[in-house]
């Protein structure tokens, strides 16, 4: 406990990264993307001035966000390219391969299923699921479909620990509900609904149709 | 001029969501959404707790929210769901249809030139350039694909509103330059960067990969 006559910190505090806040956890992977761009250009060291001008961000935001972090540059000689890119990656991590499992199987579902960029940073699709009892047994892009009540039963046995959902918005909540119950902690969601999850799970949305919807009113005014 | 003797606005001030935060206007696309799935059940109104279930808010902002936009509900009848469905739609400009043009025609671009979800909502992709001459004349999903220097003349010609950049980060910046130079006012964007534009120019992201990175770094601590 904290006595007032000790700098140390607890446990929980001394792990980097613990007090970050989600709005930077949510920008590193930008980082790592700059970071590539840096490294494909043959640049062995990088300024924050050049990082906040590829990030639009000034380099004291760039100093400060990689702060929870731990400590990567040294004073007056920037960053490593490579080591801040591969610390970045672990912190994030990236440097291992992820199981995802997609509930949905309709056009939306095919197009994930077949979509090229997952499999080059580590997400693998290794199960789909749908409700649509004429899809389940079949193969779509080389997965076998199973049925909805075999998700937290195919989440162990094929250690998958991310959520793909791609099902109407009227079915949505209640897949949302499976995955929370079969223990999946985070779920990337193509439905166009504000899913209800418990605290501790965490979604991020993929919305194109409502990311122009939202513009359109600027558009027009 | 405010005289502490009327109660008259401006004109800026009068029009209805001129006021609005940005966060609003992103939050009511997907109200019309949640409108559609009460209409399609048959419900003729709908109360702010209603909303609020499914928008996972409390009533008291969503009458707020709305609040931005005109006087919609009636004090203890809610409102009707077919109406305010329609003046949303009308105020996010969703009753008539926008032009995109599409900016990459790599195996991202043709997914998007394929996406089922677009046309539906009114977004008609009219248009799609690349810098590879060697795709330029061809034709992707029906759309010819016309060089990068002819951007300026074809937003005028077709009438495009929108632009969508699914380009390599490396070439992002200069297409949002070539897109902001030409009037194009909304972004949607593809390419896994931060680009800067000028302010009235609204972009907004489609990043599942950025997402799902974003997560694991949850998944792992």
């Amino acid at each position: 406990m904290a006595n007032g006559y000790t700098t140390d910190l607890s446990d929980e505090e001394n792990r980097p990264g613990t007090n970050a806040p989600e709005v930077v956890v949510q920008r590193l992977p930008l980082y790592v993307r700059v970071l590539a761009q840096f490294d494909a250009a043959n640049n062995e060291m990088v300024s924050s001035e050049q990082l906040g001008t590829q990030l639009q961000m000034t380099p004291a935001q760039i100093r400060k966000d990689l702060s929870y972090f731990g400590r990567f540059g040294k004073q007056g000689r920037g960053y490593n390219v490579k080591r801040l890119s591969q610390e970045l990656r672990f912190i994030l991590g990236l440097d291992r391969q992820w199981n995802a499992g997609l509930v949905g199987v309709g056009r939306l579902g095919r197009a994930i299923i077949a979509y090229p960029g997952f499999q080059p940073e580590g997400f693998h699709v290794v199960a789909a699921f749908d409700a649509d009892s004429s899809l389940v047994g079949s193969s779509v892009g080389g997965i076998d479909v199973r049925p909805i009540d075999q998700i937290k039963e195919t989440v162990v046995e094929l250690d998958i620990q991310i959520g793909i959902v791609a099902v109407p918005a009227s079915n949505a909540q209640s897949v949302f509900d499976a995955l929370v119950e079969s223990g999946i902690k985070a779920i990337l969601n193509y439905a166009p609904v504000a899913p209800q999850v418990p605290v501790g799970v965490k979604v991020r949305g993929v919305h194109p149709v409502l990311a122009l919807q939202s513009m359109t009113y600027f558009l027009k005014s």
